[in-house]
């Protein structure tokens, strides 16, 4: 038993079975991992052996939060889903928001384990330590707001809250994602594994309450933690009345922001149509996760055509790229509503339009036809045969069929040389950063444990000058290495283990954010962290999901850019003439091994590395 | 103070002058009145006076529940929504259930009139007799599902109970309804109402009890209503698993399904594409009322098509009609998505699909051209047109700008021979029998206060031979005004104003009802109650609406039923040749204001009539 922050307990659910039990979190899985993606990954190691079938039912799905969640420390009712990715077939993890996390741990647990398969539509109810196995019946088929509506309405209590799929999942689209509210947990078809065990939907309420190991320290780093969000001159004063879709004015300024498939970056910048002036037309006010000051999430209201009067929570920057820049769709109206549509649906946003923009360049340049596309005309922004599209994929319909899985999926059925089109790592469709001109982001890109992922290893110094204007050169490629397995180890430690919110490390506690984490770790669980300490856990998760991936087969050779981003330099704008070349590549992989004591022909971890992390089992493993 | 039942207390609120206020109910409106649209229309006599404007600050919106609410008596969670009809100028009344009604009660009010005008868009937040007045900035423009978890979300509270408007509403579309979870107090514009005072919605918790007044009568009571409702042979075994639109098979089989705007009853019964067999292909499961045994409410998921995903509770056999028969839209799934459609848009779905029907004849006439629709294809069956009609009318945009008032206004608009197509009563658009083909049911629509309106007396004796099969001859017009008398008076009373469900009184009660009320009146309230006197009440109430609309100038000319109906026998099926000829319904009418006391020429009550009833404040009003 823990003195604070952690519930120490493991929900283990297995549906083929229909039974569930309770195990102790062991102290050193705490100490090693804080939570979140570092449980989650930890337990899909150890669990899932390599090669199963991301599909089938020895994958598993594991919810995890983070100590500080439950707590009064703002911005932590965040958790890390993770699974083995059909999309990738790599680590899978994806983190989100929301109230859903906070009520996993009133209910008692830290992790929530789901494994094997119901055998017919099943949902969970998770209630203070009791658990039913309950018909979906109800509510398969559903779109996602309605299905929490009325699995409410079922248990008689509005306060459950339930983190669902919608026909997306059902359908085992490889861009499903999880929907609680109206967040996602977006990336990887982490839906896709939910569906195809069966799993309509996790209903979750908790009257438990979380403990602080330290009162007075705790006070003490509470206070500092939210002294560096208000010093930020950017949390309060701009991202809680804009939200991440400020990002839309200035990538577009420095050049970076994707359009049309990466094919128009610099060249084609709407920003009079969906930047920062146009998003406030639509904002109504902002939402919050449980226990957030800042309420980052803006509402927008659509306001024309067949759009007038559909919200969503959000679009989110990404979103504002995916659905529009990446597809030329400049109506903010049509972004709002496929937003909306794709949280429905249970797909991811960014995945979804990628392929989508994929398959309009395809159309454009004649590779797909109206024949394959049954006469919708995939025009780059054709805003409504995206929408269109979206409900194909979702429903796996026409040419939705053959592109629920993504951009590589369906290259690899469309063949021809649509490969150099699909705009992935890994699997993983890019996200809204055309990192030929922030180059450490493309080096983050290229060597994410979980693909083309933002969210593993941000770099904020690039992309904002965050913390000191101009210190690093985003077209060098020179030092990246080592900057990138700082963004990545730092991130995965302050925020993807304790899960807390990302937003906070980019834009207020940057270089404090190790530290901040070791005196909340201290105050709220009493155990001894430093800095050093919690960066190490970063770098020991980021091995260990490296680790996994070796023993599916992955290597240096995977580590690599969409041939696009390697080719074609960016043809106009603040970034011009930008691309990562193959030399460039090689130079910042070899730096970014060297940091890391993982082998330059491999890219695997050595042994050395790994056992001084703690990790010598995943030397085992791997039989290094 | 009453022993039990009531909490006894109006709350009052003034939008104008942002302030509220409690009173007592006097104990004689209680006696006189039970509750409900009883209630509501003696408030509404009393304060609105003759000629005002309805969609003006002078009108008012009345929310009235009865006094089983709130009480374990089953299916009583219900309200009455009473204004000035903005769609008719007469009484507006419209029965709603969930558990908005119920919450009502909770916190602390009987009674909920609102009053003025607010400056600015803005929604009520009543807590246990606590009265915020809310900025609705965030939620308006909103869809009525959105707008309801905003606000609780916003109130941090997902316990309370909302009912609001949606963009129809607030574009003052006198088809406008009130939406409460997805149940609509659907007919006659008061949702228009509620958007003239710029009343988003109204949020409602409530942790009160409601007391009953003698436990040992109210035991014995209730298990003789749940005896009843046992008893029925279809209450549960049929209504519970289909719900009303169970009616669409049997009202085609009896020939009074009307389809295409009324021109094709009995020729043309899709019940292959829309009758019970093909709504159990779409049936996930039911919903309930707050304390409802029954579970009428169907909920639906689309299958197919553009449509696929989409979910509905309901639609319910009179929506089955307006966006299916009368439209002559066989696509259930796209009847499932108008009818959600419609509850997002905040549109009551009879008028709205009855409208429809009436531009989609006028368009196969000629009457209506492209130029007029904007190109929309306005055939009959014309599924997309439907829900994009829809739209348009809740935005008052091109062709729905023309409808978005209903039939009438539309008619006198357009002009030409249109008014002789256009399906109303004093300005109502017919509910979903054709009452060529059972009289005292079309008696009751040219005469219920309201307009054609199902629900002020509908006579289950002609429809379903309830409570004695083939006692009354549905062909004839002999007995019809006493019949009709009968049935207006005893829903009033024991439906409309106790705020019971009306299905029990159909399919479980039905002789019995008054003695059924009168018992549970005395056992919940105390206050002492013969079904004689239940019966008054329901007479009452007739003569006070009654009353209210004499004052408006309403008289014998207006109790007519369309021209269709009078002038166009059914061509086919089972009540082939039928039709109310104008010497029928004279004759009818004669009777039913002998029935009455009420003045033939005029079709006023009497001053000796409402004398006798304790309404000679209403004779004085109406100089009599």
């Amino acid at each position: 038993m823990y003195k604070g922050g952690y519930t120490s307990k493991i929900l283990r659910v297995n549906l083929t079975n229909k039974t569930s039990k309770e195990e102790a979190l062991p102290l050193q899985t705490a100490k090693d991992f804080i939570g979140g993606a570092g449980f989650g990954i930890k337990f899909l190691f150890d669990e899932v052996r390599g090669g199963v079938d991301p599909l089938g039912p020895d994958n598993k799905l594991i919810f995890a939060s983070g100590p500080f969640s439950g707590t009064t420390i703002p911005c932590a009712s965040r958790m890390a889903v993770t699974a083995k990715s059909p999309l990738t077939n790599a680590v899978g993890v994806a983190l989100v928001g929301g109230y859903f996390p906070v009520e996993l741990k009133y209910a008692g647990y830290d992790v929530l384990i789901i494994e094997g398969k119901a055998e017919t539509p099943t949902y969970l109810w998770i209630k203070d330590g009791k658990v039913q196995f309950r018909s979906a019946k109800k509510v398969w088929g559903m779109k996602t707001t309605d299905c929490q509506q009325i699995i409410k309405n079922e248990l008689n209590d509005q306060n459950v809250r339930i983190a669902c799929i919608g026909p997306a999942g059902e359908n085992l689209c490889k861009l499903a994602c999880i929907i609680n509210e109206l967040r996602a947990a977006g990336r990887k078809g982490l839906g896709a594994v939910m569906g195809s065990k069966n799993l309509k939907a996790i209903a979750i309420r908790g009257s438990g309450e979380i403990a602080v190991a330290d009162r007075d320290k705790y006070k003490t780093a509470r206070d500092n933690f939210a002294k560096l969000m208000k010093e930020s001159p950017v949390l309060y004063p701009q991202f809680s009345k804009i939200g991440t879709p400020m990002v839309v004015d200035h990538a577009c300024a420095i050049g970076i922001f994707p359009t049309k498939n990466f094919s128009a970056t610099g060249e084609y910048a709407p920003v009079d149509k969906i930047g920062v002036e146009a998003q406030l037309t639509r904002n109504v006010g902002s939402e919050h996760c449980y226990g957030c000051p800042v309420g980052c999430s803006q509402v927008k209201v659509a306001k024309t055509g067949v759009y007038e009067g559909i919200m969503a929570e959000g679009p989110e920057y990404e979103t504002f790229f995916s659905f529009g820049g990446q597809t030329g769709v400049e109506n903010i109206d049509a972004i709002i509503a496929a937003d909306r549509l794709a949280d429905e649906l249970g797909l991811d946003t960014i995945s979804a339009g990628v392929t989508i923009g994929f398959a309009m360049e395809l159309y454009e340049k004649g590779i797909l036809t109206d024949k394959e596309t049954g006469g919708l005309k995939l025009n780059f922004g054709n805003d409504e045969a995206m929408l269109t599209l979206l409900r194909l994929m979702a429903y796996r319909e026409g040419i939705g069929a053959l592109l629920a899985d993504g951009t590589k999926a369906a290259a690899k059925k469309i063949g021809k040389s649509s490969e150099k089109y699909a705009i992935h790592i890994k699997g993983l469709e890019l996200p809204a950063y055309d990192v030929r001109g922030a180059k450490a982001h493309g080096l983050n890109f290229a060597t994410a444990y979980t693909g083309a992922d933002h969210n593993r290893g941000y770099a904020f110094q690039e992309i904002f000058g965050i913390p000191i204007p101009n210190e690093v050169d985003r077209f060098s490629a020179e030092g990246k290495g080592k900057l990138t397995k700082w963004n990545q180890d730092v991130r995965t430690a302050t925020c993807d283990a304790p899960t807390m919110c990302a937003f906070l490390l980019d834009m207020a506690v940057a270089a404090q954010a190790t530290q901040n984490t070791a005196d909340l770790m201290q105050a709220v669980t009493g155990l001894n962290f430093s800095a050093e300490q919690v960066q190490t856990v970063g770098e020991r998760i980021n091995n260990l999901a490296r680790g996994f991936n070796a023993r599916e087969g992955f290597c240096r050779s995977d580590d690599t850019l969409p041939e696009r981003l390697m080719m074609e330099p960016i043809k106009e704008g603040a970034s011009k003439g930008q691309f990562i070349s193959k030399d460039d590549l090689r130079k910042m992989l070899d730096e970014y091994y060297t940091e890391r004591g993982w082998d330059l022909d491999t890219g695997t971890p050595k042994r050395e590395k790994l056992t001084q992390l703690g990790l010598s089992y995943v030397a085992d493993a791997l039989k290094l």
